[in-house]
C-alpha cells in the first residue's frame, strides 16, 4: 500500500535522471518521509540542483576520484569496478521530508537517479512512504 | 505536529554548526529515528566527532577532493560549483535514532550542518520525527 | 521492541563486514524500513555487491582518496585522523526498506559494516524498524 517502484531506462553509460516529478506522483500520504532507494549496486541516489552545467561538472569530478592508476580487481569478474565504487561513494539510497502531500525541498533541489554503469533497461527505484 | 525546522546564519565561506543539542530540544516522541534534511544543496548534514582539529582537517580533505584543475560550467552560471559538488559527496541528509526522548548517538558522535557556500542567514534545516 | 542492536568484533585495520544477514534475523515488522546506525565516528555503513576482489578495491580507493600530504591535526588528540575523514565521506547509517518480512535489496546488494579503525571489541549498530 505504502511501497511503489519507479522503473527506470538508461541510454548511456553515465546519466543522471531527475525522478522528483515521478516520486511526487506516487505520494499517498500528507505528511511523514519517503525512502528512496536503488536496487542497483553500480547506481546511485542523489540530491542536489538540476543545472545543466553542474550535471556535467559532476561527472567530471567522479571521474577525477576514481584514480586509473590501479588496476581493479573486481574488473576481472565484470569489468565495471568503477561504477561501483562511484556508488560506494555516493550511497544507493536518501531518505527525504514529505509535507503537504509532496516532497517538501528547497528551491533549488531535486532528486536524482544516478546511472553509472549503463545503458541498462529496467532500473528499479524502491520507494517507501512513512506517515509521521 | 512532528515536523519541525531549524534556522541558522552561517559566518564564514565554509563552517561547520554543531546541531545536536538544537535536534535534540526539538524531540517529542520517545523512540524512533529523525530525518534530518537541509534544504539547500550547497550544504550537508554529516555525523562524526566534534574535536576542533578534527574539523579543520575535513575542510582540508574536501580542498583536496574537488581537484581545481577545471573549469566548472556551474561557475559560469553562478560560481559556486566547488560548493555543489562538496554537498554531491556530503549528502543532504542523515536518518537518526531516538531513544529515551532523545537522539541515540555514540559517545564521540555529534550531528553538524555543513555550510559550503556562506555565509548566508535563514539556512533552514527540516526535521521529521517518526515514532517506531 | 523495534529496537535492536548488532555488537561486532574487528580483526584487523580496515575490514569489511557484511551485515545482511544480521539485520534479516532481527526484523520483526512486514513492510516498513529500517534505519542502520553505526554509534562510531570511525566506521561506515554502506550498501554494494559482496565480492572479494571488489572489497579490496574499495580499500585502495578510500586510500588514494585521503591524500598522506598533511599532517592532520587530529593527529595530534588521537592518532586516527584518516579513520575520521574516511567516515565523513561514507556516512554512518543507511536507512533501507523491509517488504515481505525481509530487506528489499536487488540480487547483487549486501549491507556492510565498514571498521575505518580496528582492530575494535563492541562496535555497536543501532537498529530502528519502522512499520508503513
Amino acid at each position: 500500500m505504502s511501497s511503489k517502484k519507479i522503473i527506470l531506462n538508461s541510454n548511456r553509460h553515465f546519466e543522471i535522471i531527475d525522478i522528483t516529478s515521478m516520486i511526487n506522483q506516487e505520494i499517498d500520504i500528507d505528511s511523514g518521509i519517503v525512502n528512496v532507494f536503488s536496487r542497483h549496486s553500480t547506481s546511485a541516489i542523489v540530491v542536489n540542483e538540476n543545472e545543466k552545467g553542474l550535471l556535467a561538472d559532476f561527472e567530471l569530478m567522479l571521474n577525477d576520484l576514481i584514480s586509473d592508476r590501479h588496476s581493479w580487481q573486481h574488473d576481472c569478474i565484470d569489468n565495471n569496478a568503477k561504477s561501483h565504487l562511484e556508488s560506494f561513494l555516493l550511497s544507493s539510497s536518501e531518505t527525504l521530508p514529505i509535507s503537504d502531500g509532496k516532497l517538501d525541498l528547497g528551491t533549488w533541489q531535486s532528486v536524482f537517479f544516478v546511472e553509472l554503469d549503463g545503458p541498462r533497461n529496467n532500473r528499479t527505484v524502491n520507494l517507501k512512504f512513512i506517515s509521521d
